[in-house]
């Protein structure tokens, strides 16, 4: 392991804040948007997960169930991605754009931040994983299929809308941007299928956050991948 | 559809808000109990899936997911029974047992929830959706494998504490219970396994809304169950 990021420890930084990450991995790149987004610096420490340095004594005692990303401030651990940047906006952002105050509208991140948890992660997860770990060279065919049907969902949730949540971009689209465009890396999104969609990540692709914490780890996927597989996107209608 | 519960349209409700459910459903019941934990009484309207009133015209203009609960007050339309409980603990609670406001605290409990989102909800769909709709009469092998996984990560988290965040119930009790004891008709959690978990379920049992609001449709999905399938417990140690 080893300090990592642009942003190490800088001055004016939260130096009681640590996050342990792996660009790879679409959660942690989420949390280091969300940290840019809000303009915050914190201790950022390189996972190599190939090694197995997230399975180490000292990473488990943190997190048992030896999952990245992990965030430790002081007494407080977490390791959910989505709970992780809710706390640092509620706790060290003084803007609300990025998380409202409002419960109606905090409401409906949350809602889908756990639409991101519950239906997009999962679906990376299977299709990635057998790529990753288990010599598969290709996304399975249902796999191909489930996240067509997530893809259709955000097109539909998109419906008279630029960002997910309304007029501006808050924590619920850099969740999800971090996982979908991940997904477009195994299953291209069809931007005459999902038009809505196809031009939300492009807009997102030009946040500077995006640039500065997305950019690299998706890269770094996307080559991983390719050498792998032979990715294929086979038509689910 | 027919209006449905014992708090149906009360005095002295929140009668600008209604919930369509089903009882079988773990999602509704979570959103049942945490209105009864935190003595909210709202309109809630029963839908009967099986006939598929869950897709008409109308619930499918509320949510076009087609999926319940589907929660509404005034304009703020919900669909994801984390993000309804938490909102009615935000908005109309004023007591923060249940869900505190303290960021710290309260991103415990946001975990938790993603967790279930994540983790356990998936596992659930996964193994109890062949047996409802696909005329699977078992639990996959696999499935099974899995959720012992996350009964193992609960047993890890409940180390050392009675309640999952801690020495309360919280949010993140019911969420997770409304989950645990459906999964728990479909593999049973071994009590010498699972010692921890055992006695949180059994706990949470005994809790008032558990009986109120959960109980009823834990019967309902146990015999649906029963009815469809020879359901199996393999070990996968």
């Amino acid at each position: 392991m080893g300090a990592g990021g642009s942003k190490t420890i800088i001055a004016g930084g939260l130096k009681h804040c640590t996050l342990w990450k792996a660009d790879r991995s679409p959660s942690c790149r989420a949390v280091m948007m969300a940290l840019d987004a809000l303009n915050l610096s914190i201790t950022e420490v390189d996972v190599n997960m190939d090694k197995g340095e997230h399975k180490s004594p000292e990473l488990t005692t943190l997190n048992p169930l030896q999952t990245l990303p992990i965030f430790k401030d002081r007494e407080l651990i977490l390791n959910d991605s989505h709970a992780i940047s809710m706390y640092l906006a509620n706790r060290y952002s003084t803007s609300d754009q990025l998380l409202p105050r409002d419960p109606g509208r905090m409401s409906v991140i949350a809602q889908l931040m756990h639409f991101d948890s519950g239906i997009l992660y999962p679906r990376y997860q299977m299709a990635a994983n057998p790529i990753l770990y288990e010599n598969c060279n290709f996304v399975m065919p249902q796999h191909v299929c489930d996240i067509e049907c997530a893809y259709n969902d955000l097109e539909t949730m998109l419906a008279g809308k630029t960002w997910l949540a309304g007029d501006t971009t808050t924590l619920a689209d850099i969740s999800v941007a971090a996982t979908v465009s991940t997904l477009n890396v195994l299953v291209p999104i069809d931007h005459t299928r999902y038009p809505r969609l196809s031009s939300w990540l492009d807009q997102m692709s030009e946040e500077i956050y995006f640039i500065t914490a997305n950019k690299t780890g998706l890269g770094e996927f996307t080559r991983r991948i390719g050498e792998l597989s032979e990715v294929e996107n086979e038509n689910c209608t």
